[in-house]
C-alpha cells in the first residue's frame, strides 16, 4: 500500500488522536494507532478504551492495507518532517514514511490485535458540530473531580422535546446550556468529563453537522471526517431545577468582563482556606472585597440595578470566576438572598445559565 | 512614606525580583522584599540566601520608610492593578497600594529582620550587560546537574589579561564564550548555574555597561538600575583545555538551522537508552541516521567540506543538539576522529566554542 498526503492535515489528525491515546497503558495494544489505506484516504484510530476515535484524513491511496504503529512515535514523527508532502508505504509489516530529505522506516503490528470498534451511528439528532461544542465547553468546568457522589464527574446530555441540554454540577454549583433543536423524545446521557473534554476538542475542528446517538452504553458522533463512540456513565443526575431560584431579591447587568478582572484582582488577598470574596451591593454600587491573613483588598464598582434591594453577599472567589467564565458580554446577576443560590446569565447567549451558592459567614 | 510610580516598571522589576524569592524558604523572612522609598525612587530587595538582588525603580517619593512586604503577593497584586499609575503609602506598619478604583492594604513588617545586604562592588572590570549576559547564557547548558565532581555545577568565569572566558562542563562536554575585553588581571570565579539563570535574567533587561567585582567569596555585579551578589562556590575547574583537540581530521561547514532541525527529527527513532545518532560524512554528503527499538530514521544533507577525509561519528543527539543551541548563522565542526571529542564553533560568532565527545561504539 502506498500513501501520499499533505503533511499538514496528517499532522492535525495525528495530534487529536495523541491526546487520546495513552502513552502507557495496561492494555500496551492501546498505545498505537491503526492506520489503514482506504480507496479516497487514510483512516486513523485511536482509543484509550473509554473513547474509540476515528479519524478520516483525504489520499491518494494505492492499494489497501491496516497496520498498527506506535502512535506517540508517529505524531512526533510526522510533525518533524522537512517536506509539505507526506509519502507512507506499508510491506513486509514495515512503515516507511518519506518527505524531503528524510526517511524513516518504523515496526508496526498486526492490526487484528486492536479492539473492535463500533462505530455505527443510531442517530437521535443532527446537530452543528459548534453548537454541540459549545453546549459541552460551557458547562465543563461545574462538573465534579471528587469521587463522592460519582455522578457528578460527568456532563449530563438532555434530549427533550425541542431541544438538547448539557448540565454539570458538583453539588455546590451548577451549569446548563440549552440548544433549541426538533427533537422530538426524551433522554439523558450522562458523559465522563474526561471524555467530554476530547470530544470538545474533536468538535472544534469539525465544520456542519454531527450525528449524535447512543446505544448499549455508548454515545456516538458521526462528523464531517470523523466517528467517536464514548462509554456513558450509569444512572443520571438528581433532581437539580429545584436549586434553581424562582424568588429574585436583586437583579444587575454588569460587564462581564469589568466583574471578571475585578474579581481576579481582588481574590489574591481572599483568605486562602475559603476563597472568600464579598460583593456589596448598595444602589448602582458594587464594592468587591476580600480579606485574609495578607490584608485587604477592595474595588469599588458600578452595576445597574434592574430590580430590587441593596445587599450583601460571600462567596468561594473561584467558583464565581468560573461561573463568569463563558460570559462575552453583560453579565445578567439575579440574588435571591444572601444565603441562597445566585444566578448568572449571559445577556447576549441565553442558553448559558449558572447557579453559585454564596458561602455561610 | 507616599510613593507615585508606573504599574509598568513597577511590576516588571517585581517580576524580576519574584524568580529569586522563593516561595518557601527555612528561612521565612526571605520569602518577603525589601521595599524602600529613597530619594529618587522605589529600592526594591530579595534574596534566596545565594543571590541578593537590589532594584531601583524611578518613582515620586515623598518621605522615607523601609519595611517587608510578602514577595509573591505584591507581585500578583501589583500586576492585576487596573490602572496605569499605582500609589504606594507606608503607614502605621501598613503599606496600601492604590491603583484605578483598587485599593489594598497589606501588612507588612519591620526591615531590621533581614539579612543584611553588601552590595559594595570592587571593580574588576566594566562589560556591557548584553556580552556578559551572551558568554553566560551560550554556555549555561553544558553545566553538570549531578552531584559528582560538584564543581562542573557552576560556570567558571575566567579574567586573563586582555578578555574574559565563560565556560561549563559536565565532564563529558564543554562550552566556552571568549569576549575581548581590557583586564589585566589574571581571576576565576565560579558561579553557581542556579545563579546564572538569575542573572542572565537580570542582565537581559539591562542596557549599558555592569561594574563586575569579587568579594570575599562573592560575585558583584552593579548596572543601570540593579546590584547583584552572588556567592562563589569554592575550588576552579581542572585544566580542561587539553581535551580541544589540536589534530583535526576532517572539518565542514553547514547550515546550522538545517543541521539541527535534521537531528530533531532523526533523533525521535534514536535508542531510549543513548540517544545514539550517526553523522556518516562521505565527501559533500551528510547522512544523519538513527535506529532503535521503534525503527530507523536517516537523512541525506549535504556539507561543506573544508579539509579532510570521509567519517562516521556516533553521538547522544542530545548533547549534539545542546552544543549547536547557541548558533545563529553556519555550523563549522571540526572532528579529531571517531573516538576523540569533536569541536563546534559559529562562523559568525567566534567567540563560541564547543567540546562534544563521540560516544564509544
Amino acid at each position: 500500500m502506498q500513501v501520499r498526503l499533505p503533511k499538514r492535515s496528517f499532522s492535525e489528525a495525528l495530534a487529536v488522536l495523541e491526546r487520546v491515546v495513552p502513552t502507557r497503558s495496561s492494555s500496551p495494544v492501546l498505545t498505537n494507532l491503526w492506520v489503514e489505506g482506504q480507496e479516497d484516504g487514510l483512516i486513523l484510530r485511536g482509543s484509550n478504551g473509554e473513547i474509540d476515535l476515528e479519524l478520516a484524513v483525504p489520499a491518494e491511496v494505492d492499494g489497501q492495507g491496516a497496520r498498527l504503529v506506535p502512535g506517540q512515535l508517529l505524531g512526533q514523527v510526522v510533525r518533524g518532517l522537512p517536506g509539505e508532502l507526506v509519502e507512507l508505504a506499508l510491506q513486509d509489516g514495515e512503515l516507511t514514511i518519506e518527505s524531503g530529505s528524510f526517511k524513516t522506516r518504523l515496526a508496526t503490528a498486526a492490526s487484528d490485535e486492536f479492539p473492535g470498534f463500533e462505530f455505527a451511528v443510531d442517530s437521535l439528532v443532527n446537530i452543528p458540530a459548534r453548537e454541540l461544542s459549545r453546549a459541552f465547553s460551557r458547562v465543563r468546568y461545574a462538573a465534579s473531580s471528587e469521587d463522592y457522589r460519582a455522578i457528578f464527574r460527568g456532563v449530563q446530555l438532555e434530549l427533550h422535546p425541542g431541544r438538547l441540554r448539557a448540565v454539570a454540577s458538583d453539588g455546590f454549583r451548577l451549569a446548563l446550556y440549552d440548544v433549541s433543536l426538533p427533537i422530538e423524545e426524551e433522554r439523558k446521557l450522562v458523559v465522563p468529563a474526561r471524555s467530554v473534554d476530547e470530544i470538545i476538542r474533536v468538535l472544534e475542528r469539525s465544520e456542519g453537522d454531527v450525528s449524535l446517538g447512543a446505544q448499549a452504553g455508548h454515545l456516538t458522533l458521526a462528523g464531517d471526517g470523523f466517528r467517536l463512540v464514548a462509554a456513558l456513565m450509569e444512572g443520571e443526575f438528581p433532581d437539580y431545577e429545584r436549586v434553581i431560584p424562582q424568588q429574585i431579591a436583586l437583579e444587575v447587568r454588569i460587564p462581564a468582563a469589568l466583574l471578571r478582572d475585578s474579581l481576579k484582582r481582588v481574590k489574591v488577598l481572599a483568605d486562602r482556606s475559603n476563597h472568600r470574596l464579598d460583593l456589596i451591593f448598595n444602589g448602582e454600587a458594587l464594592d468587591v472585597v476580600a480579606e485574609g491573613e495578607m490584608g485587604r483588598g477592595s474595588e469599588a464598582l458600578q452595576a445597574e440595578v434592574v430590580a430590587g434591594e441593596a445587599m450583601s453577599l460571600a462567596y468561594n472567589a473561584e467558583y464565581l470566576l468560573d461561573a463568569l467564565g463563558p460570559l462575552a458580554s453583560t453579565a445578567r446577576l439575579r440574588f435571591s438572598g444572601a444565603a441562597s443560590p445566585s444566578i448568572i446569565q449571559d445577556e447576549d447567549d441565553q442558553g448559558y445559565l449558572a447557579v453559585v451558592v454564596p458561602l455561610r459567614v
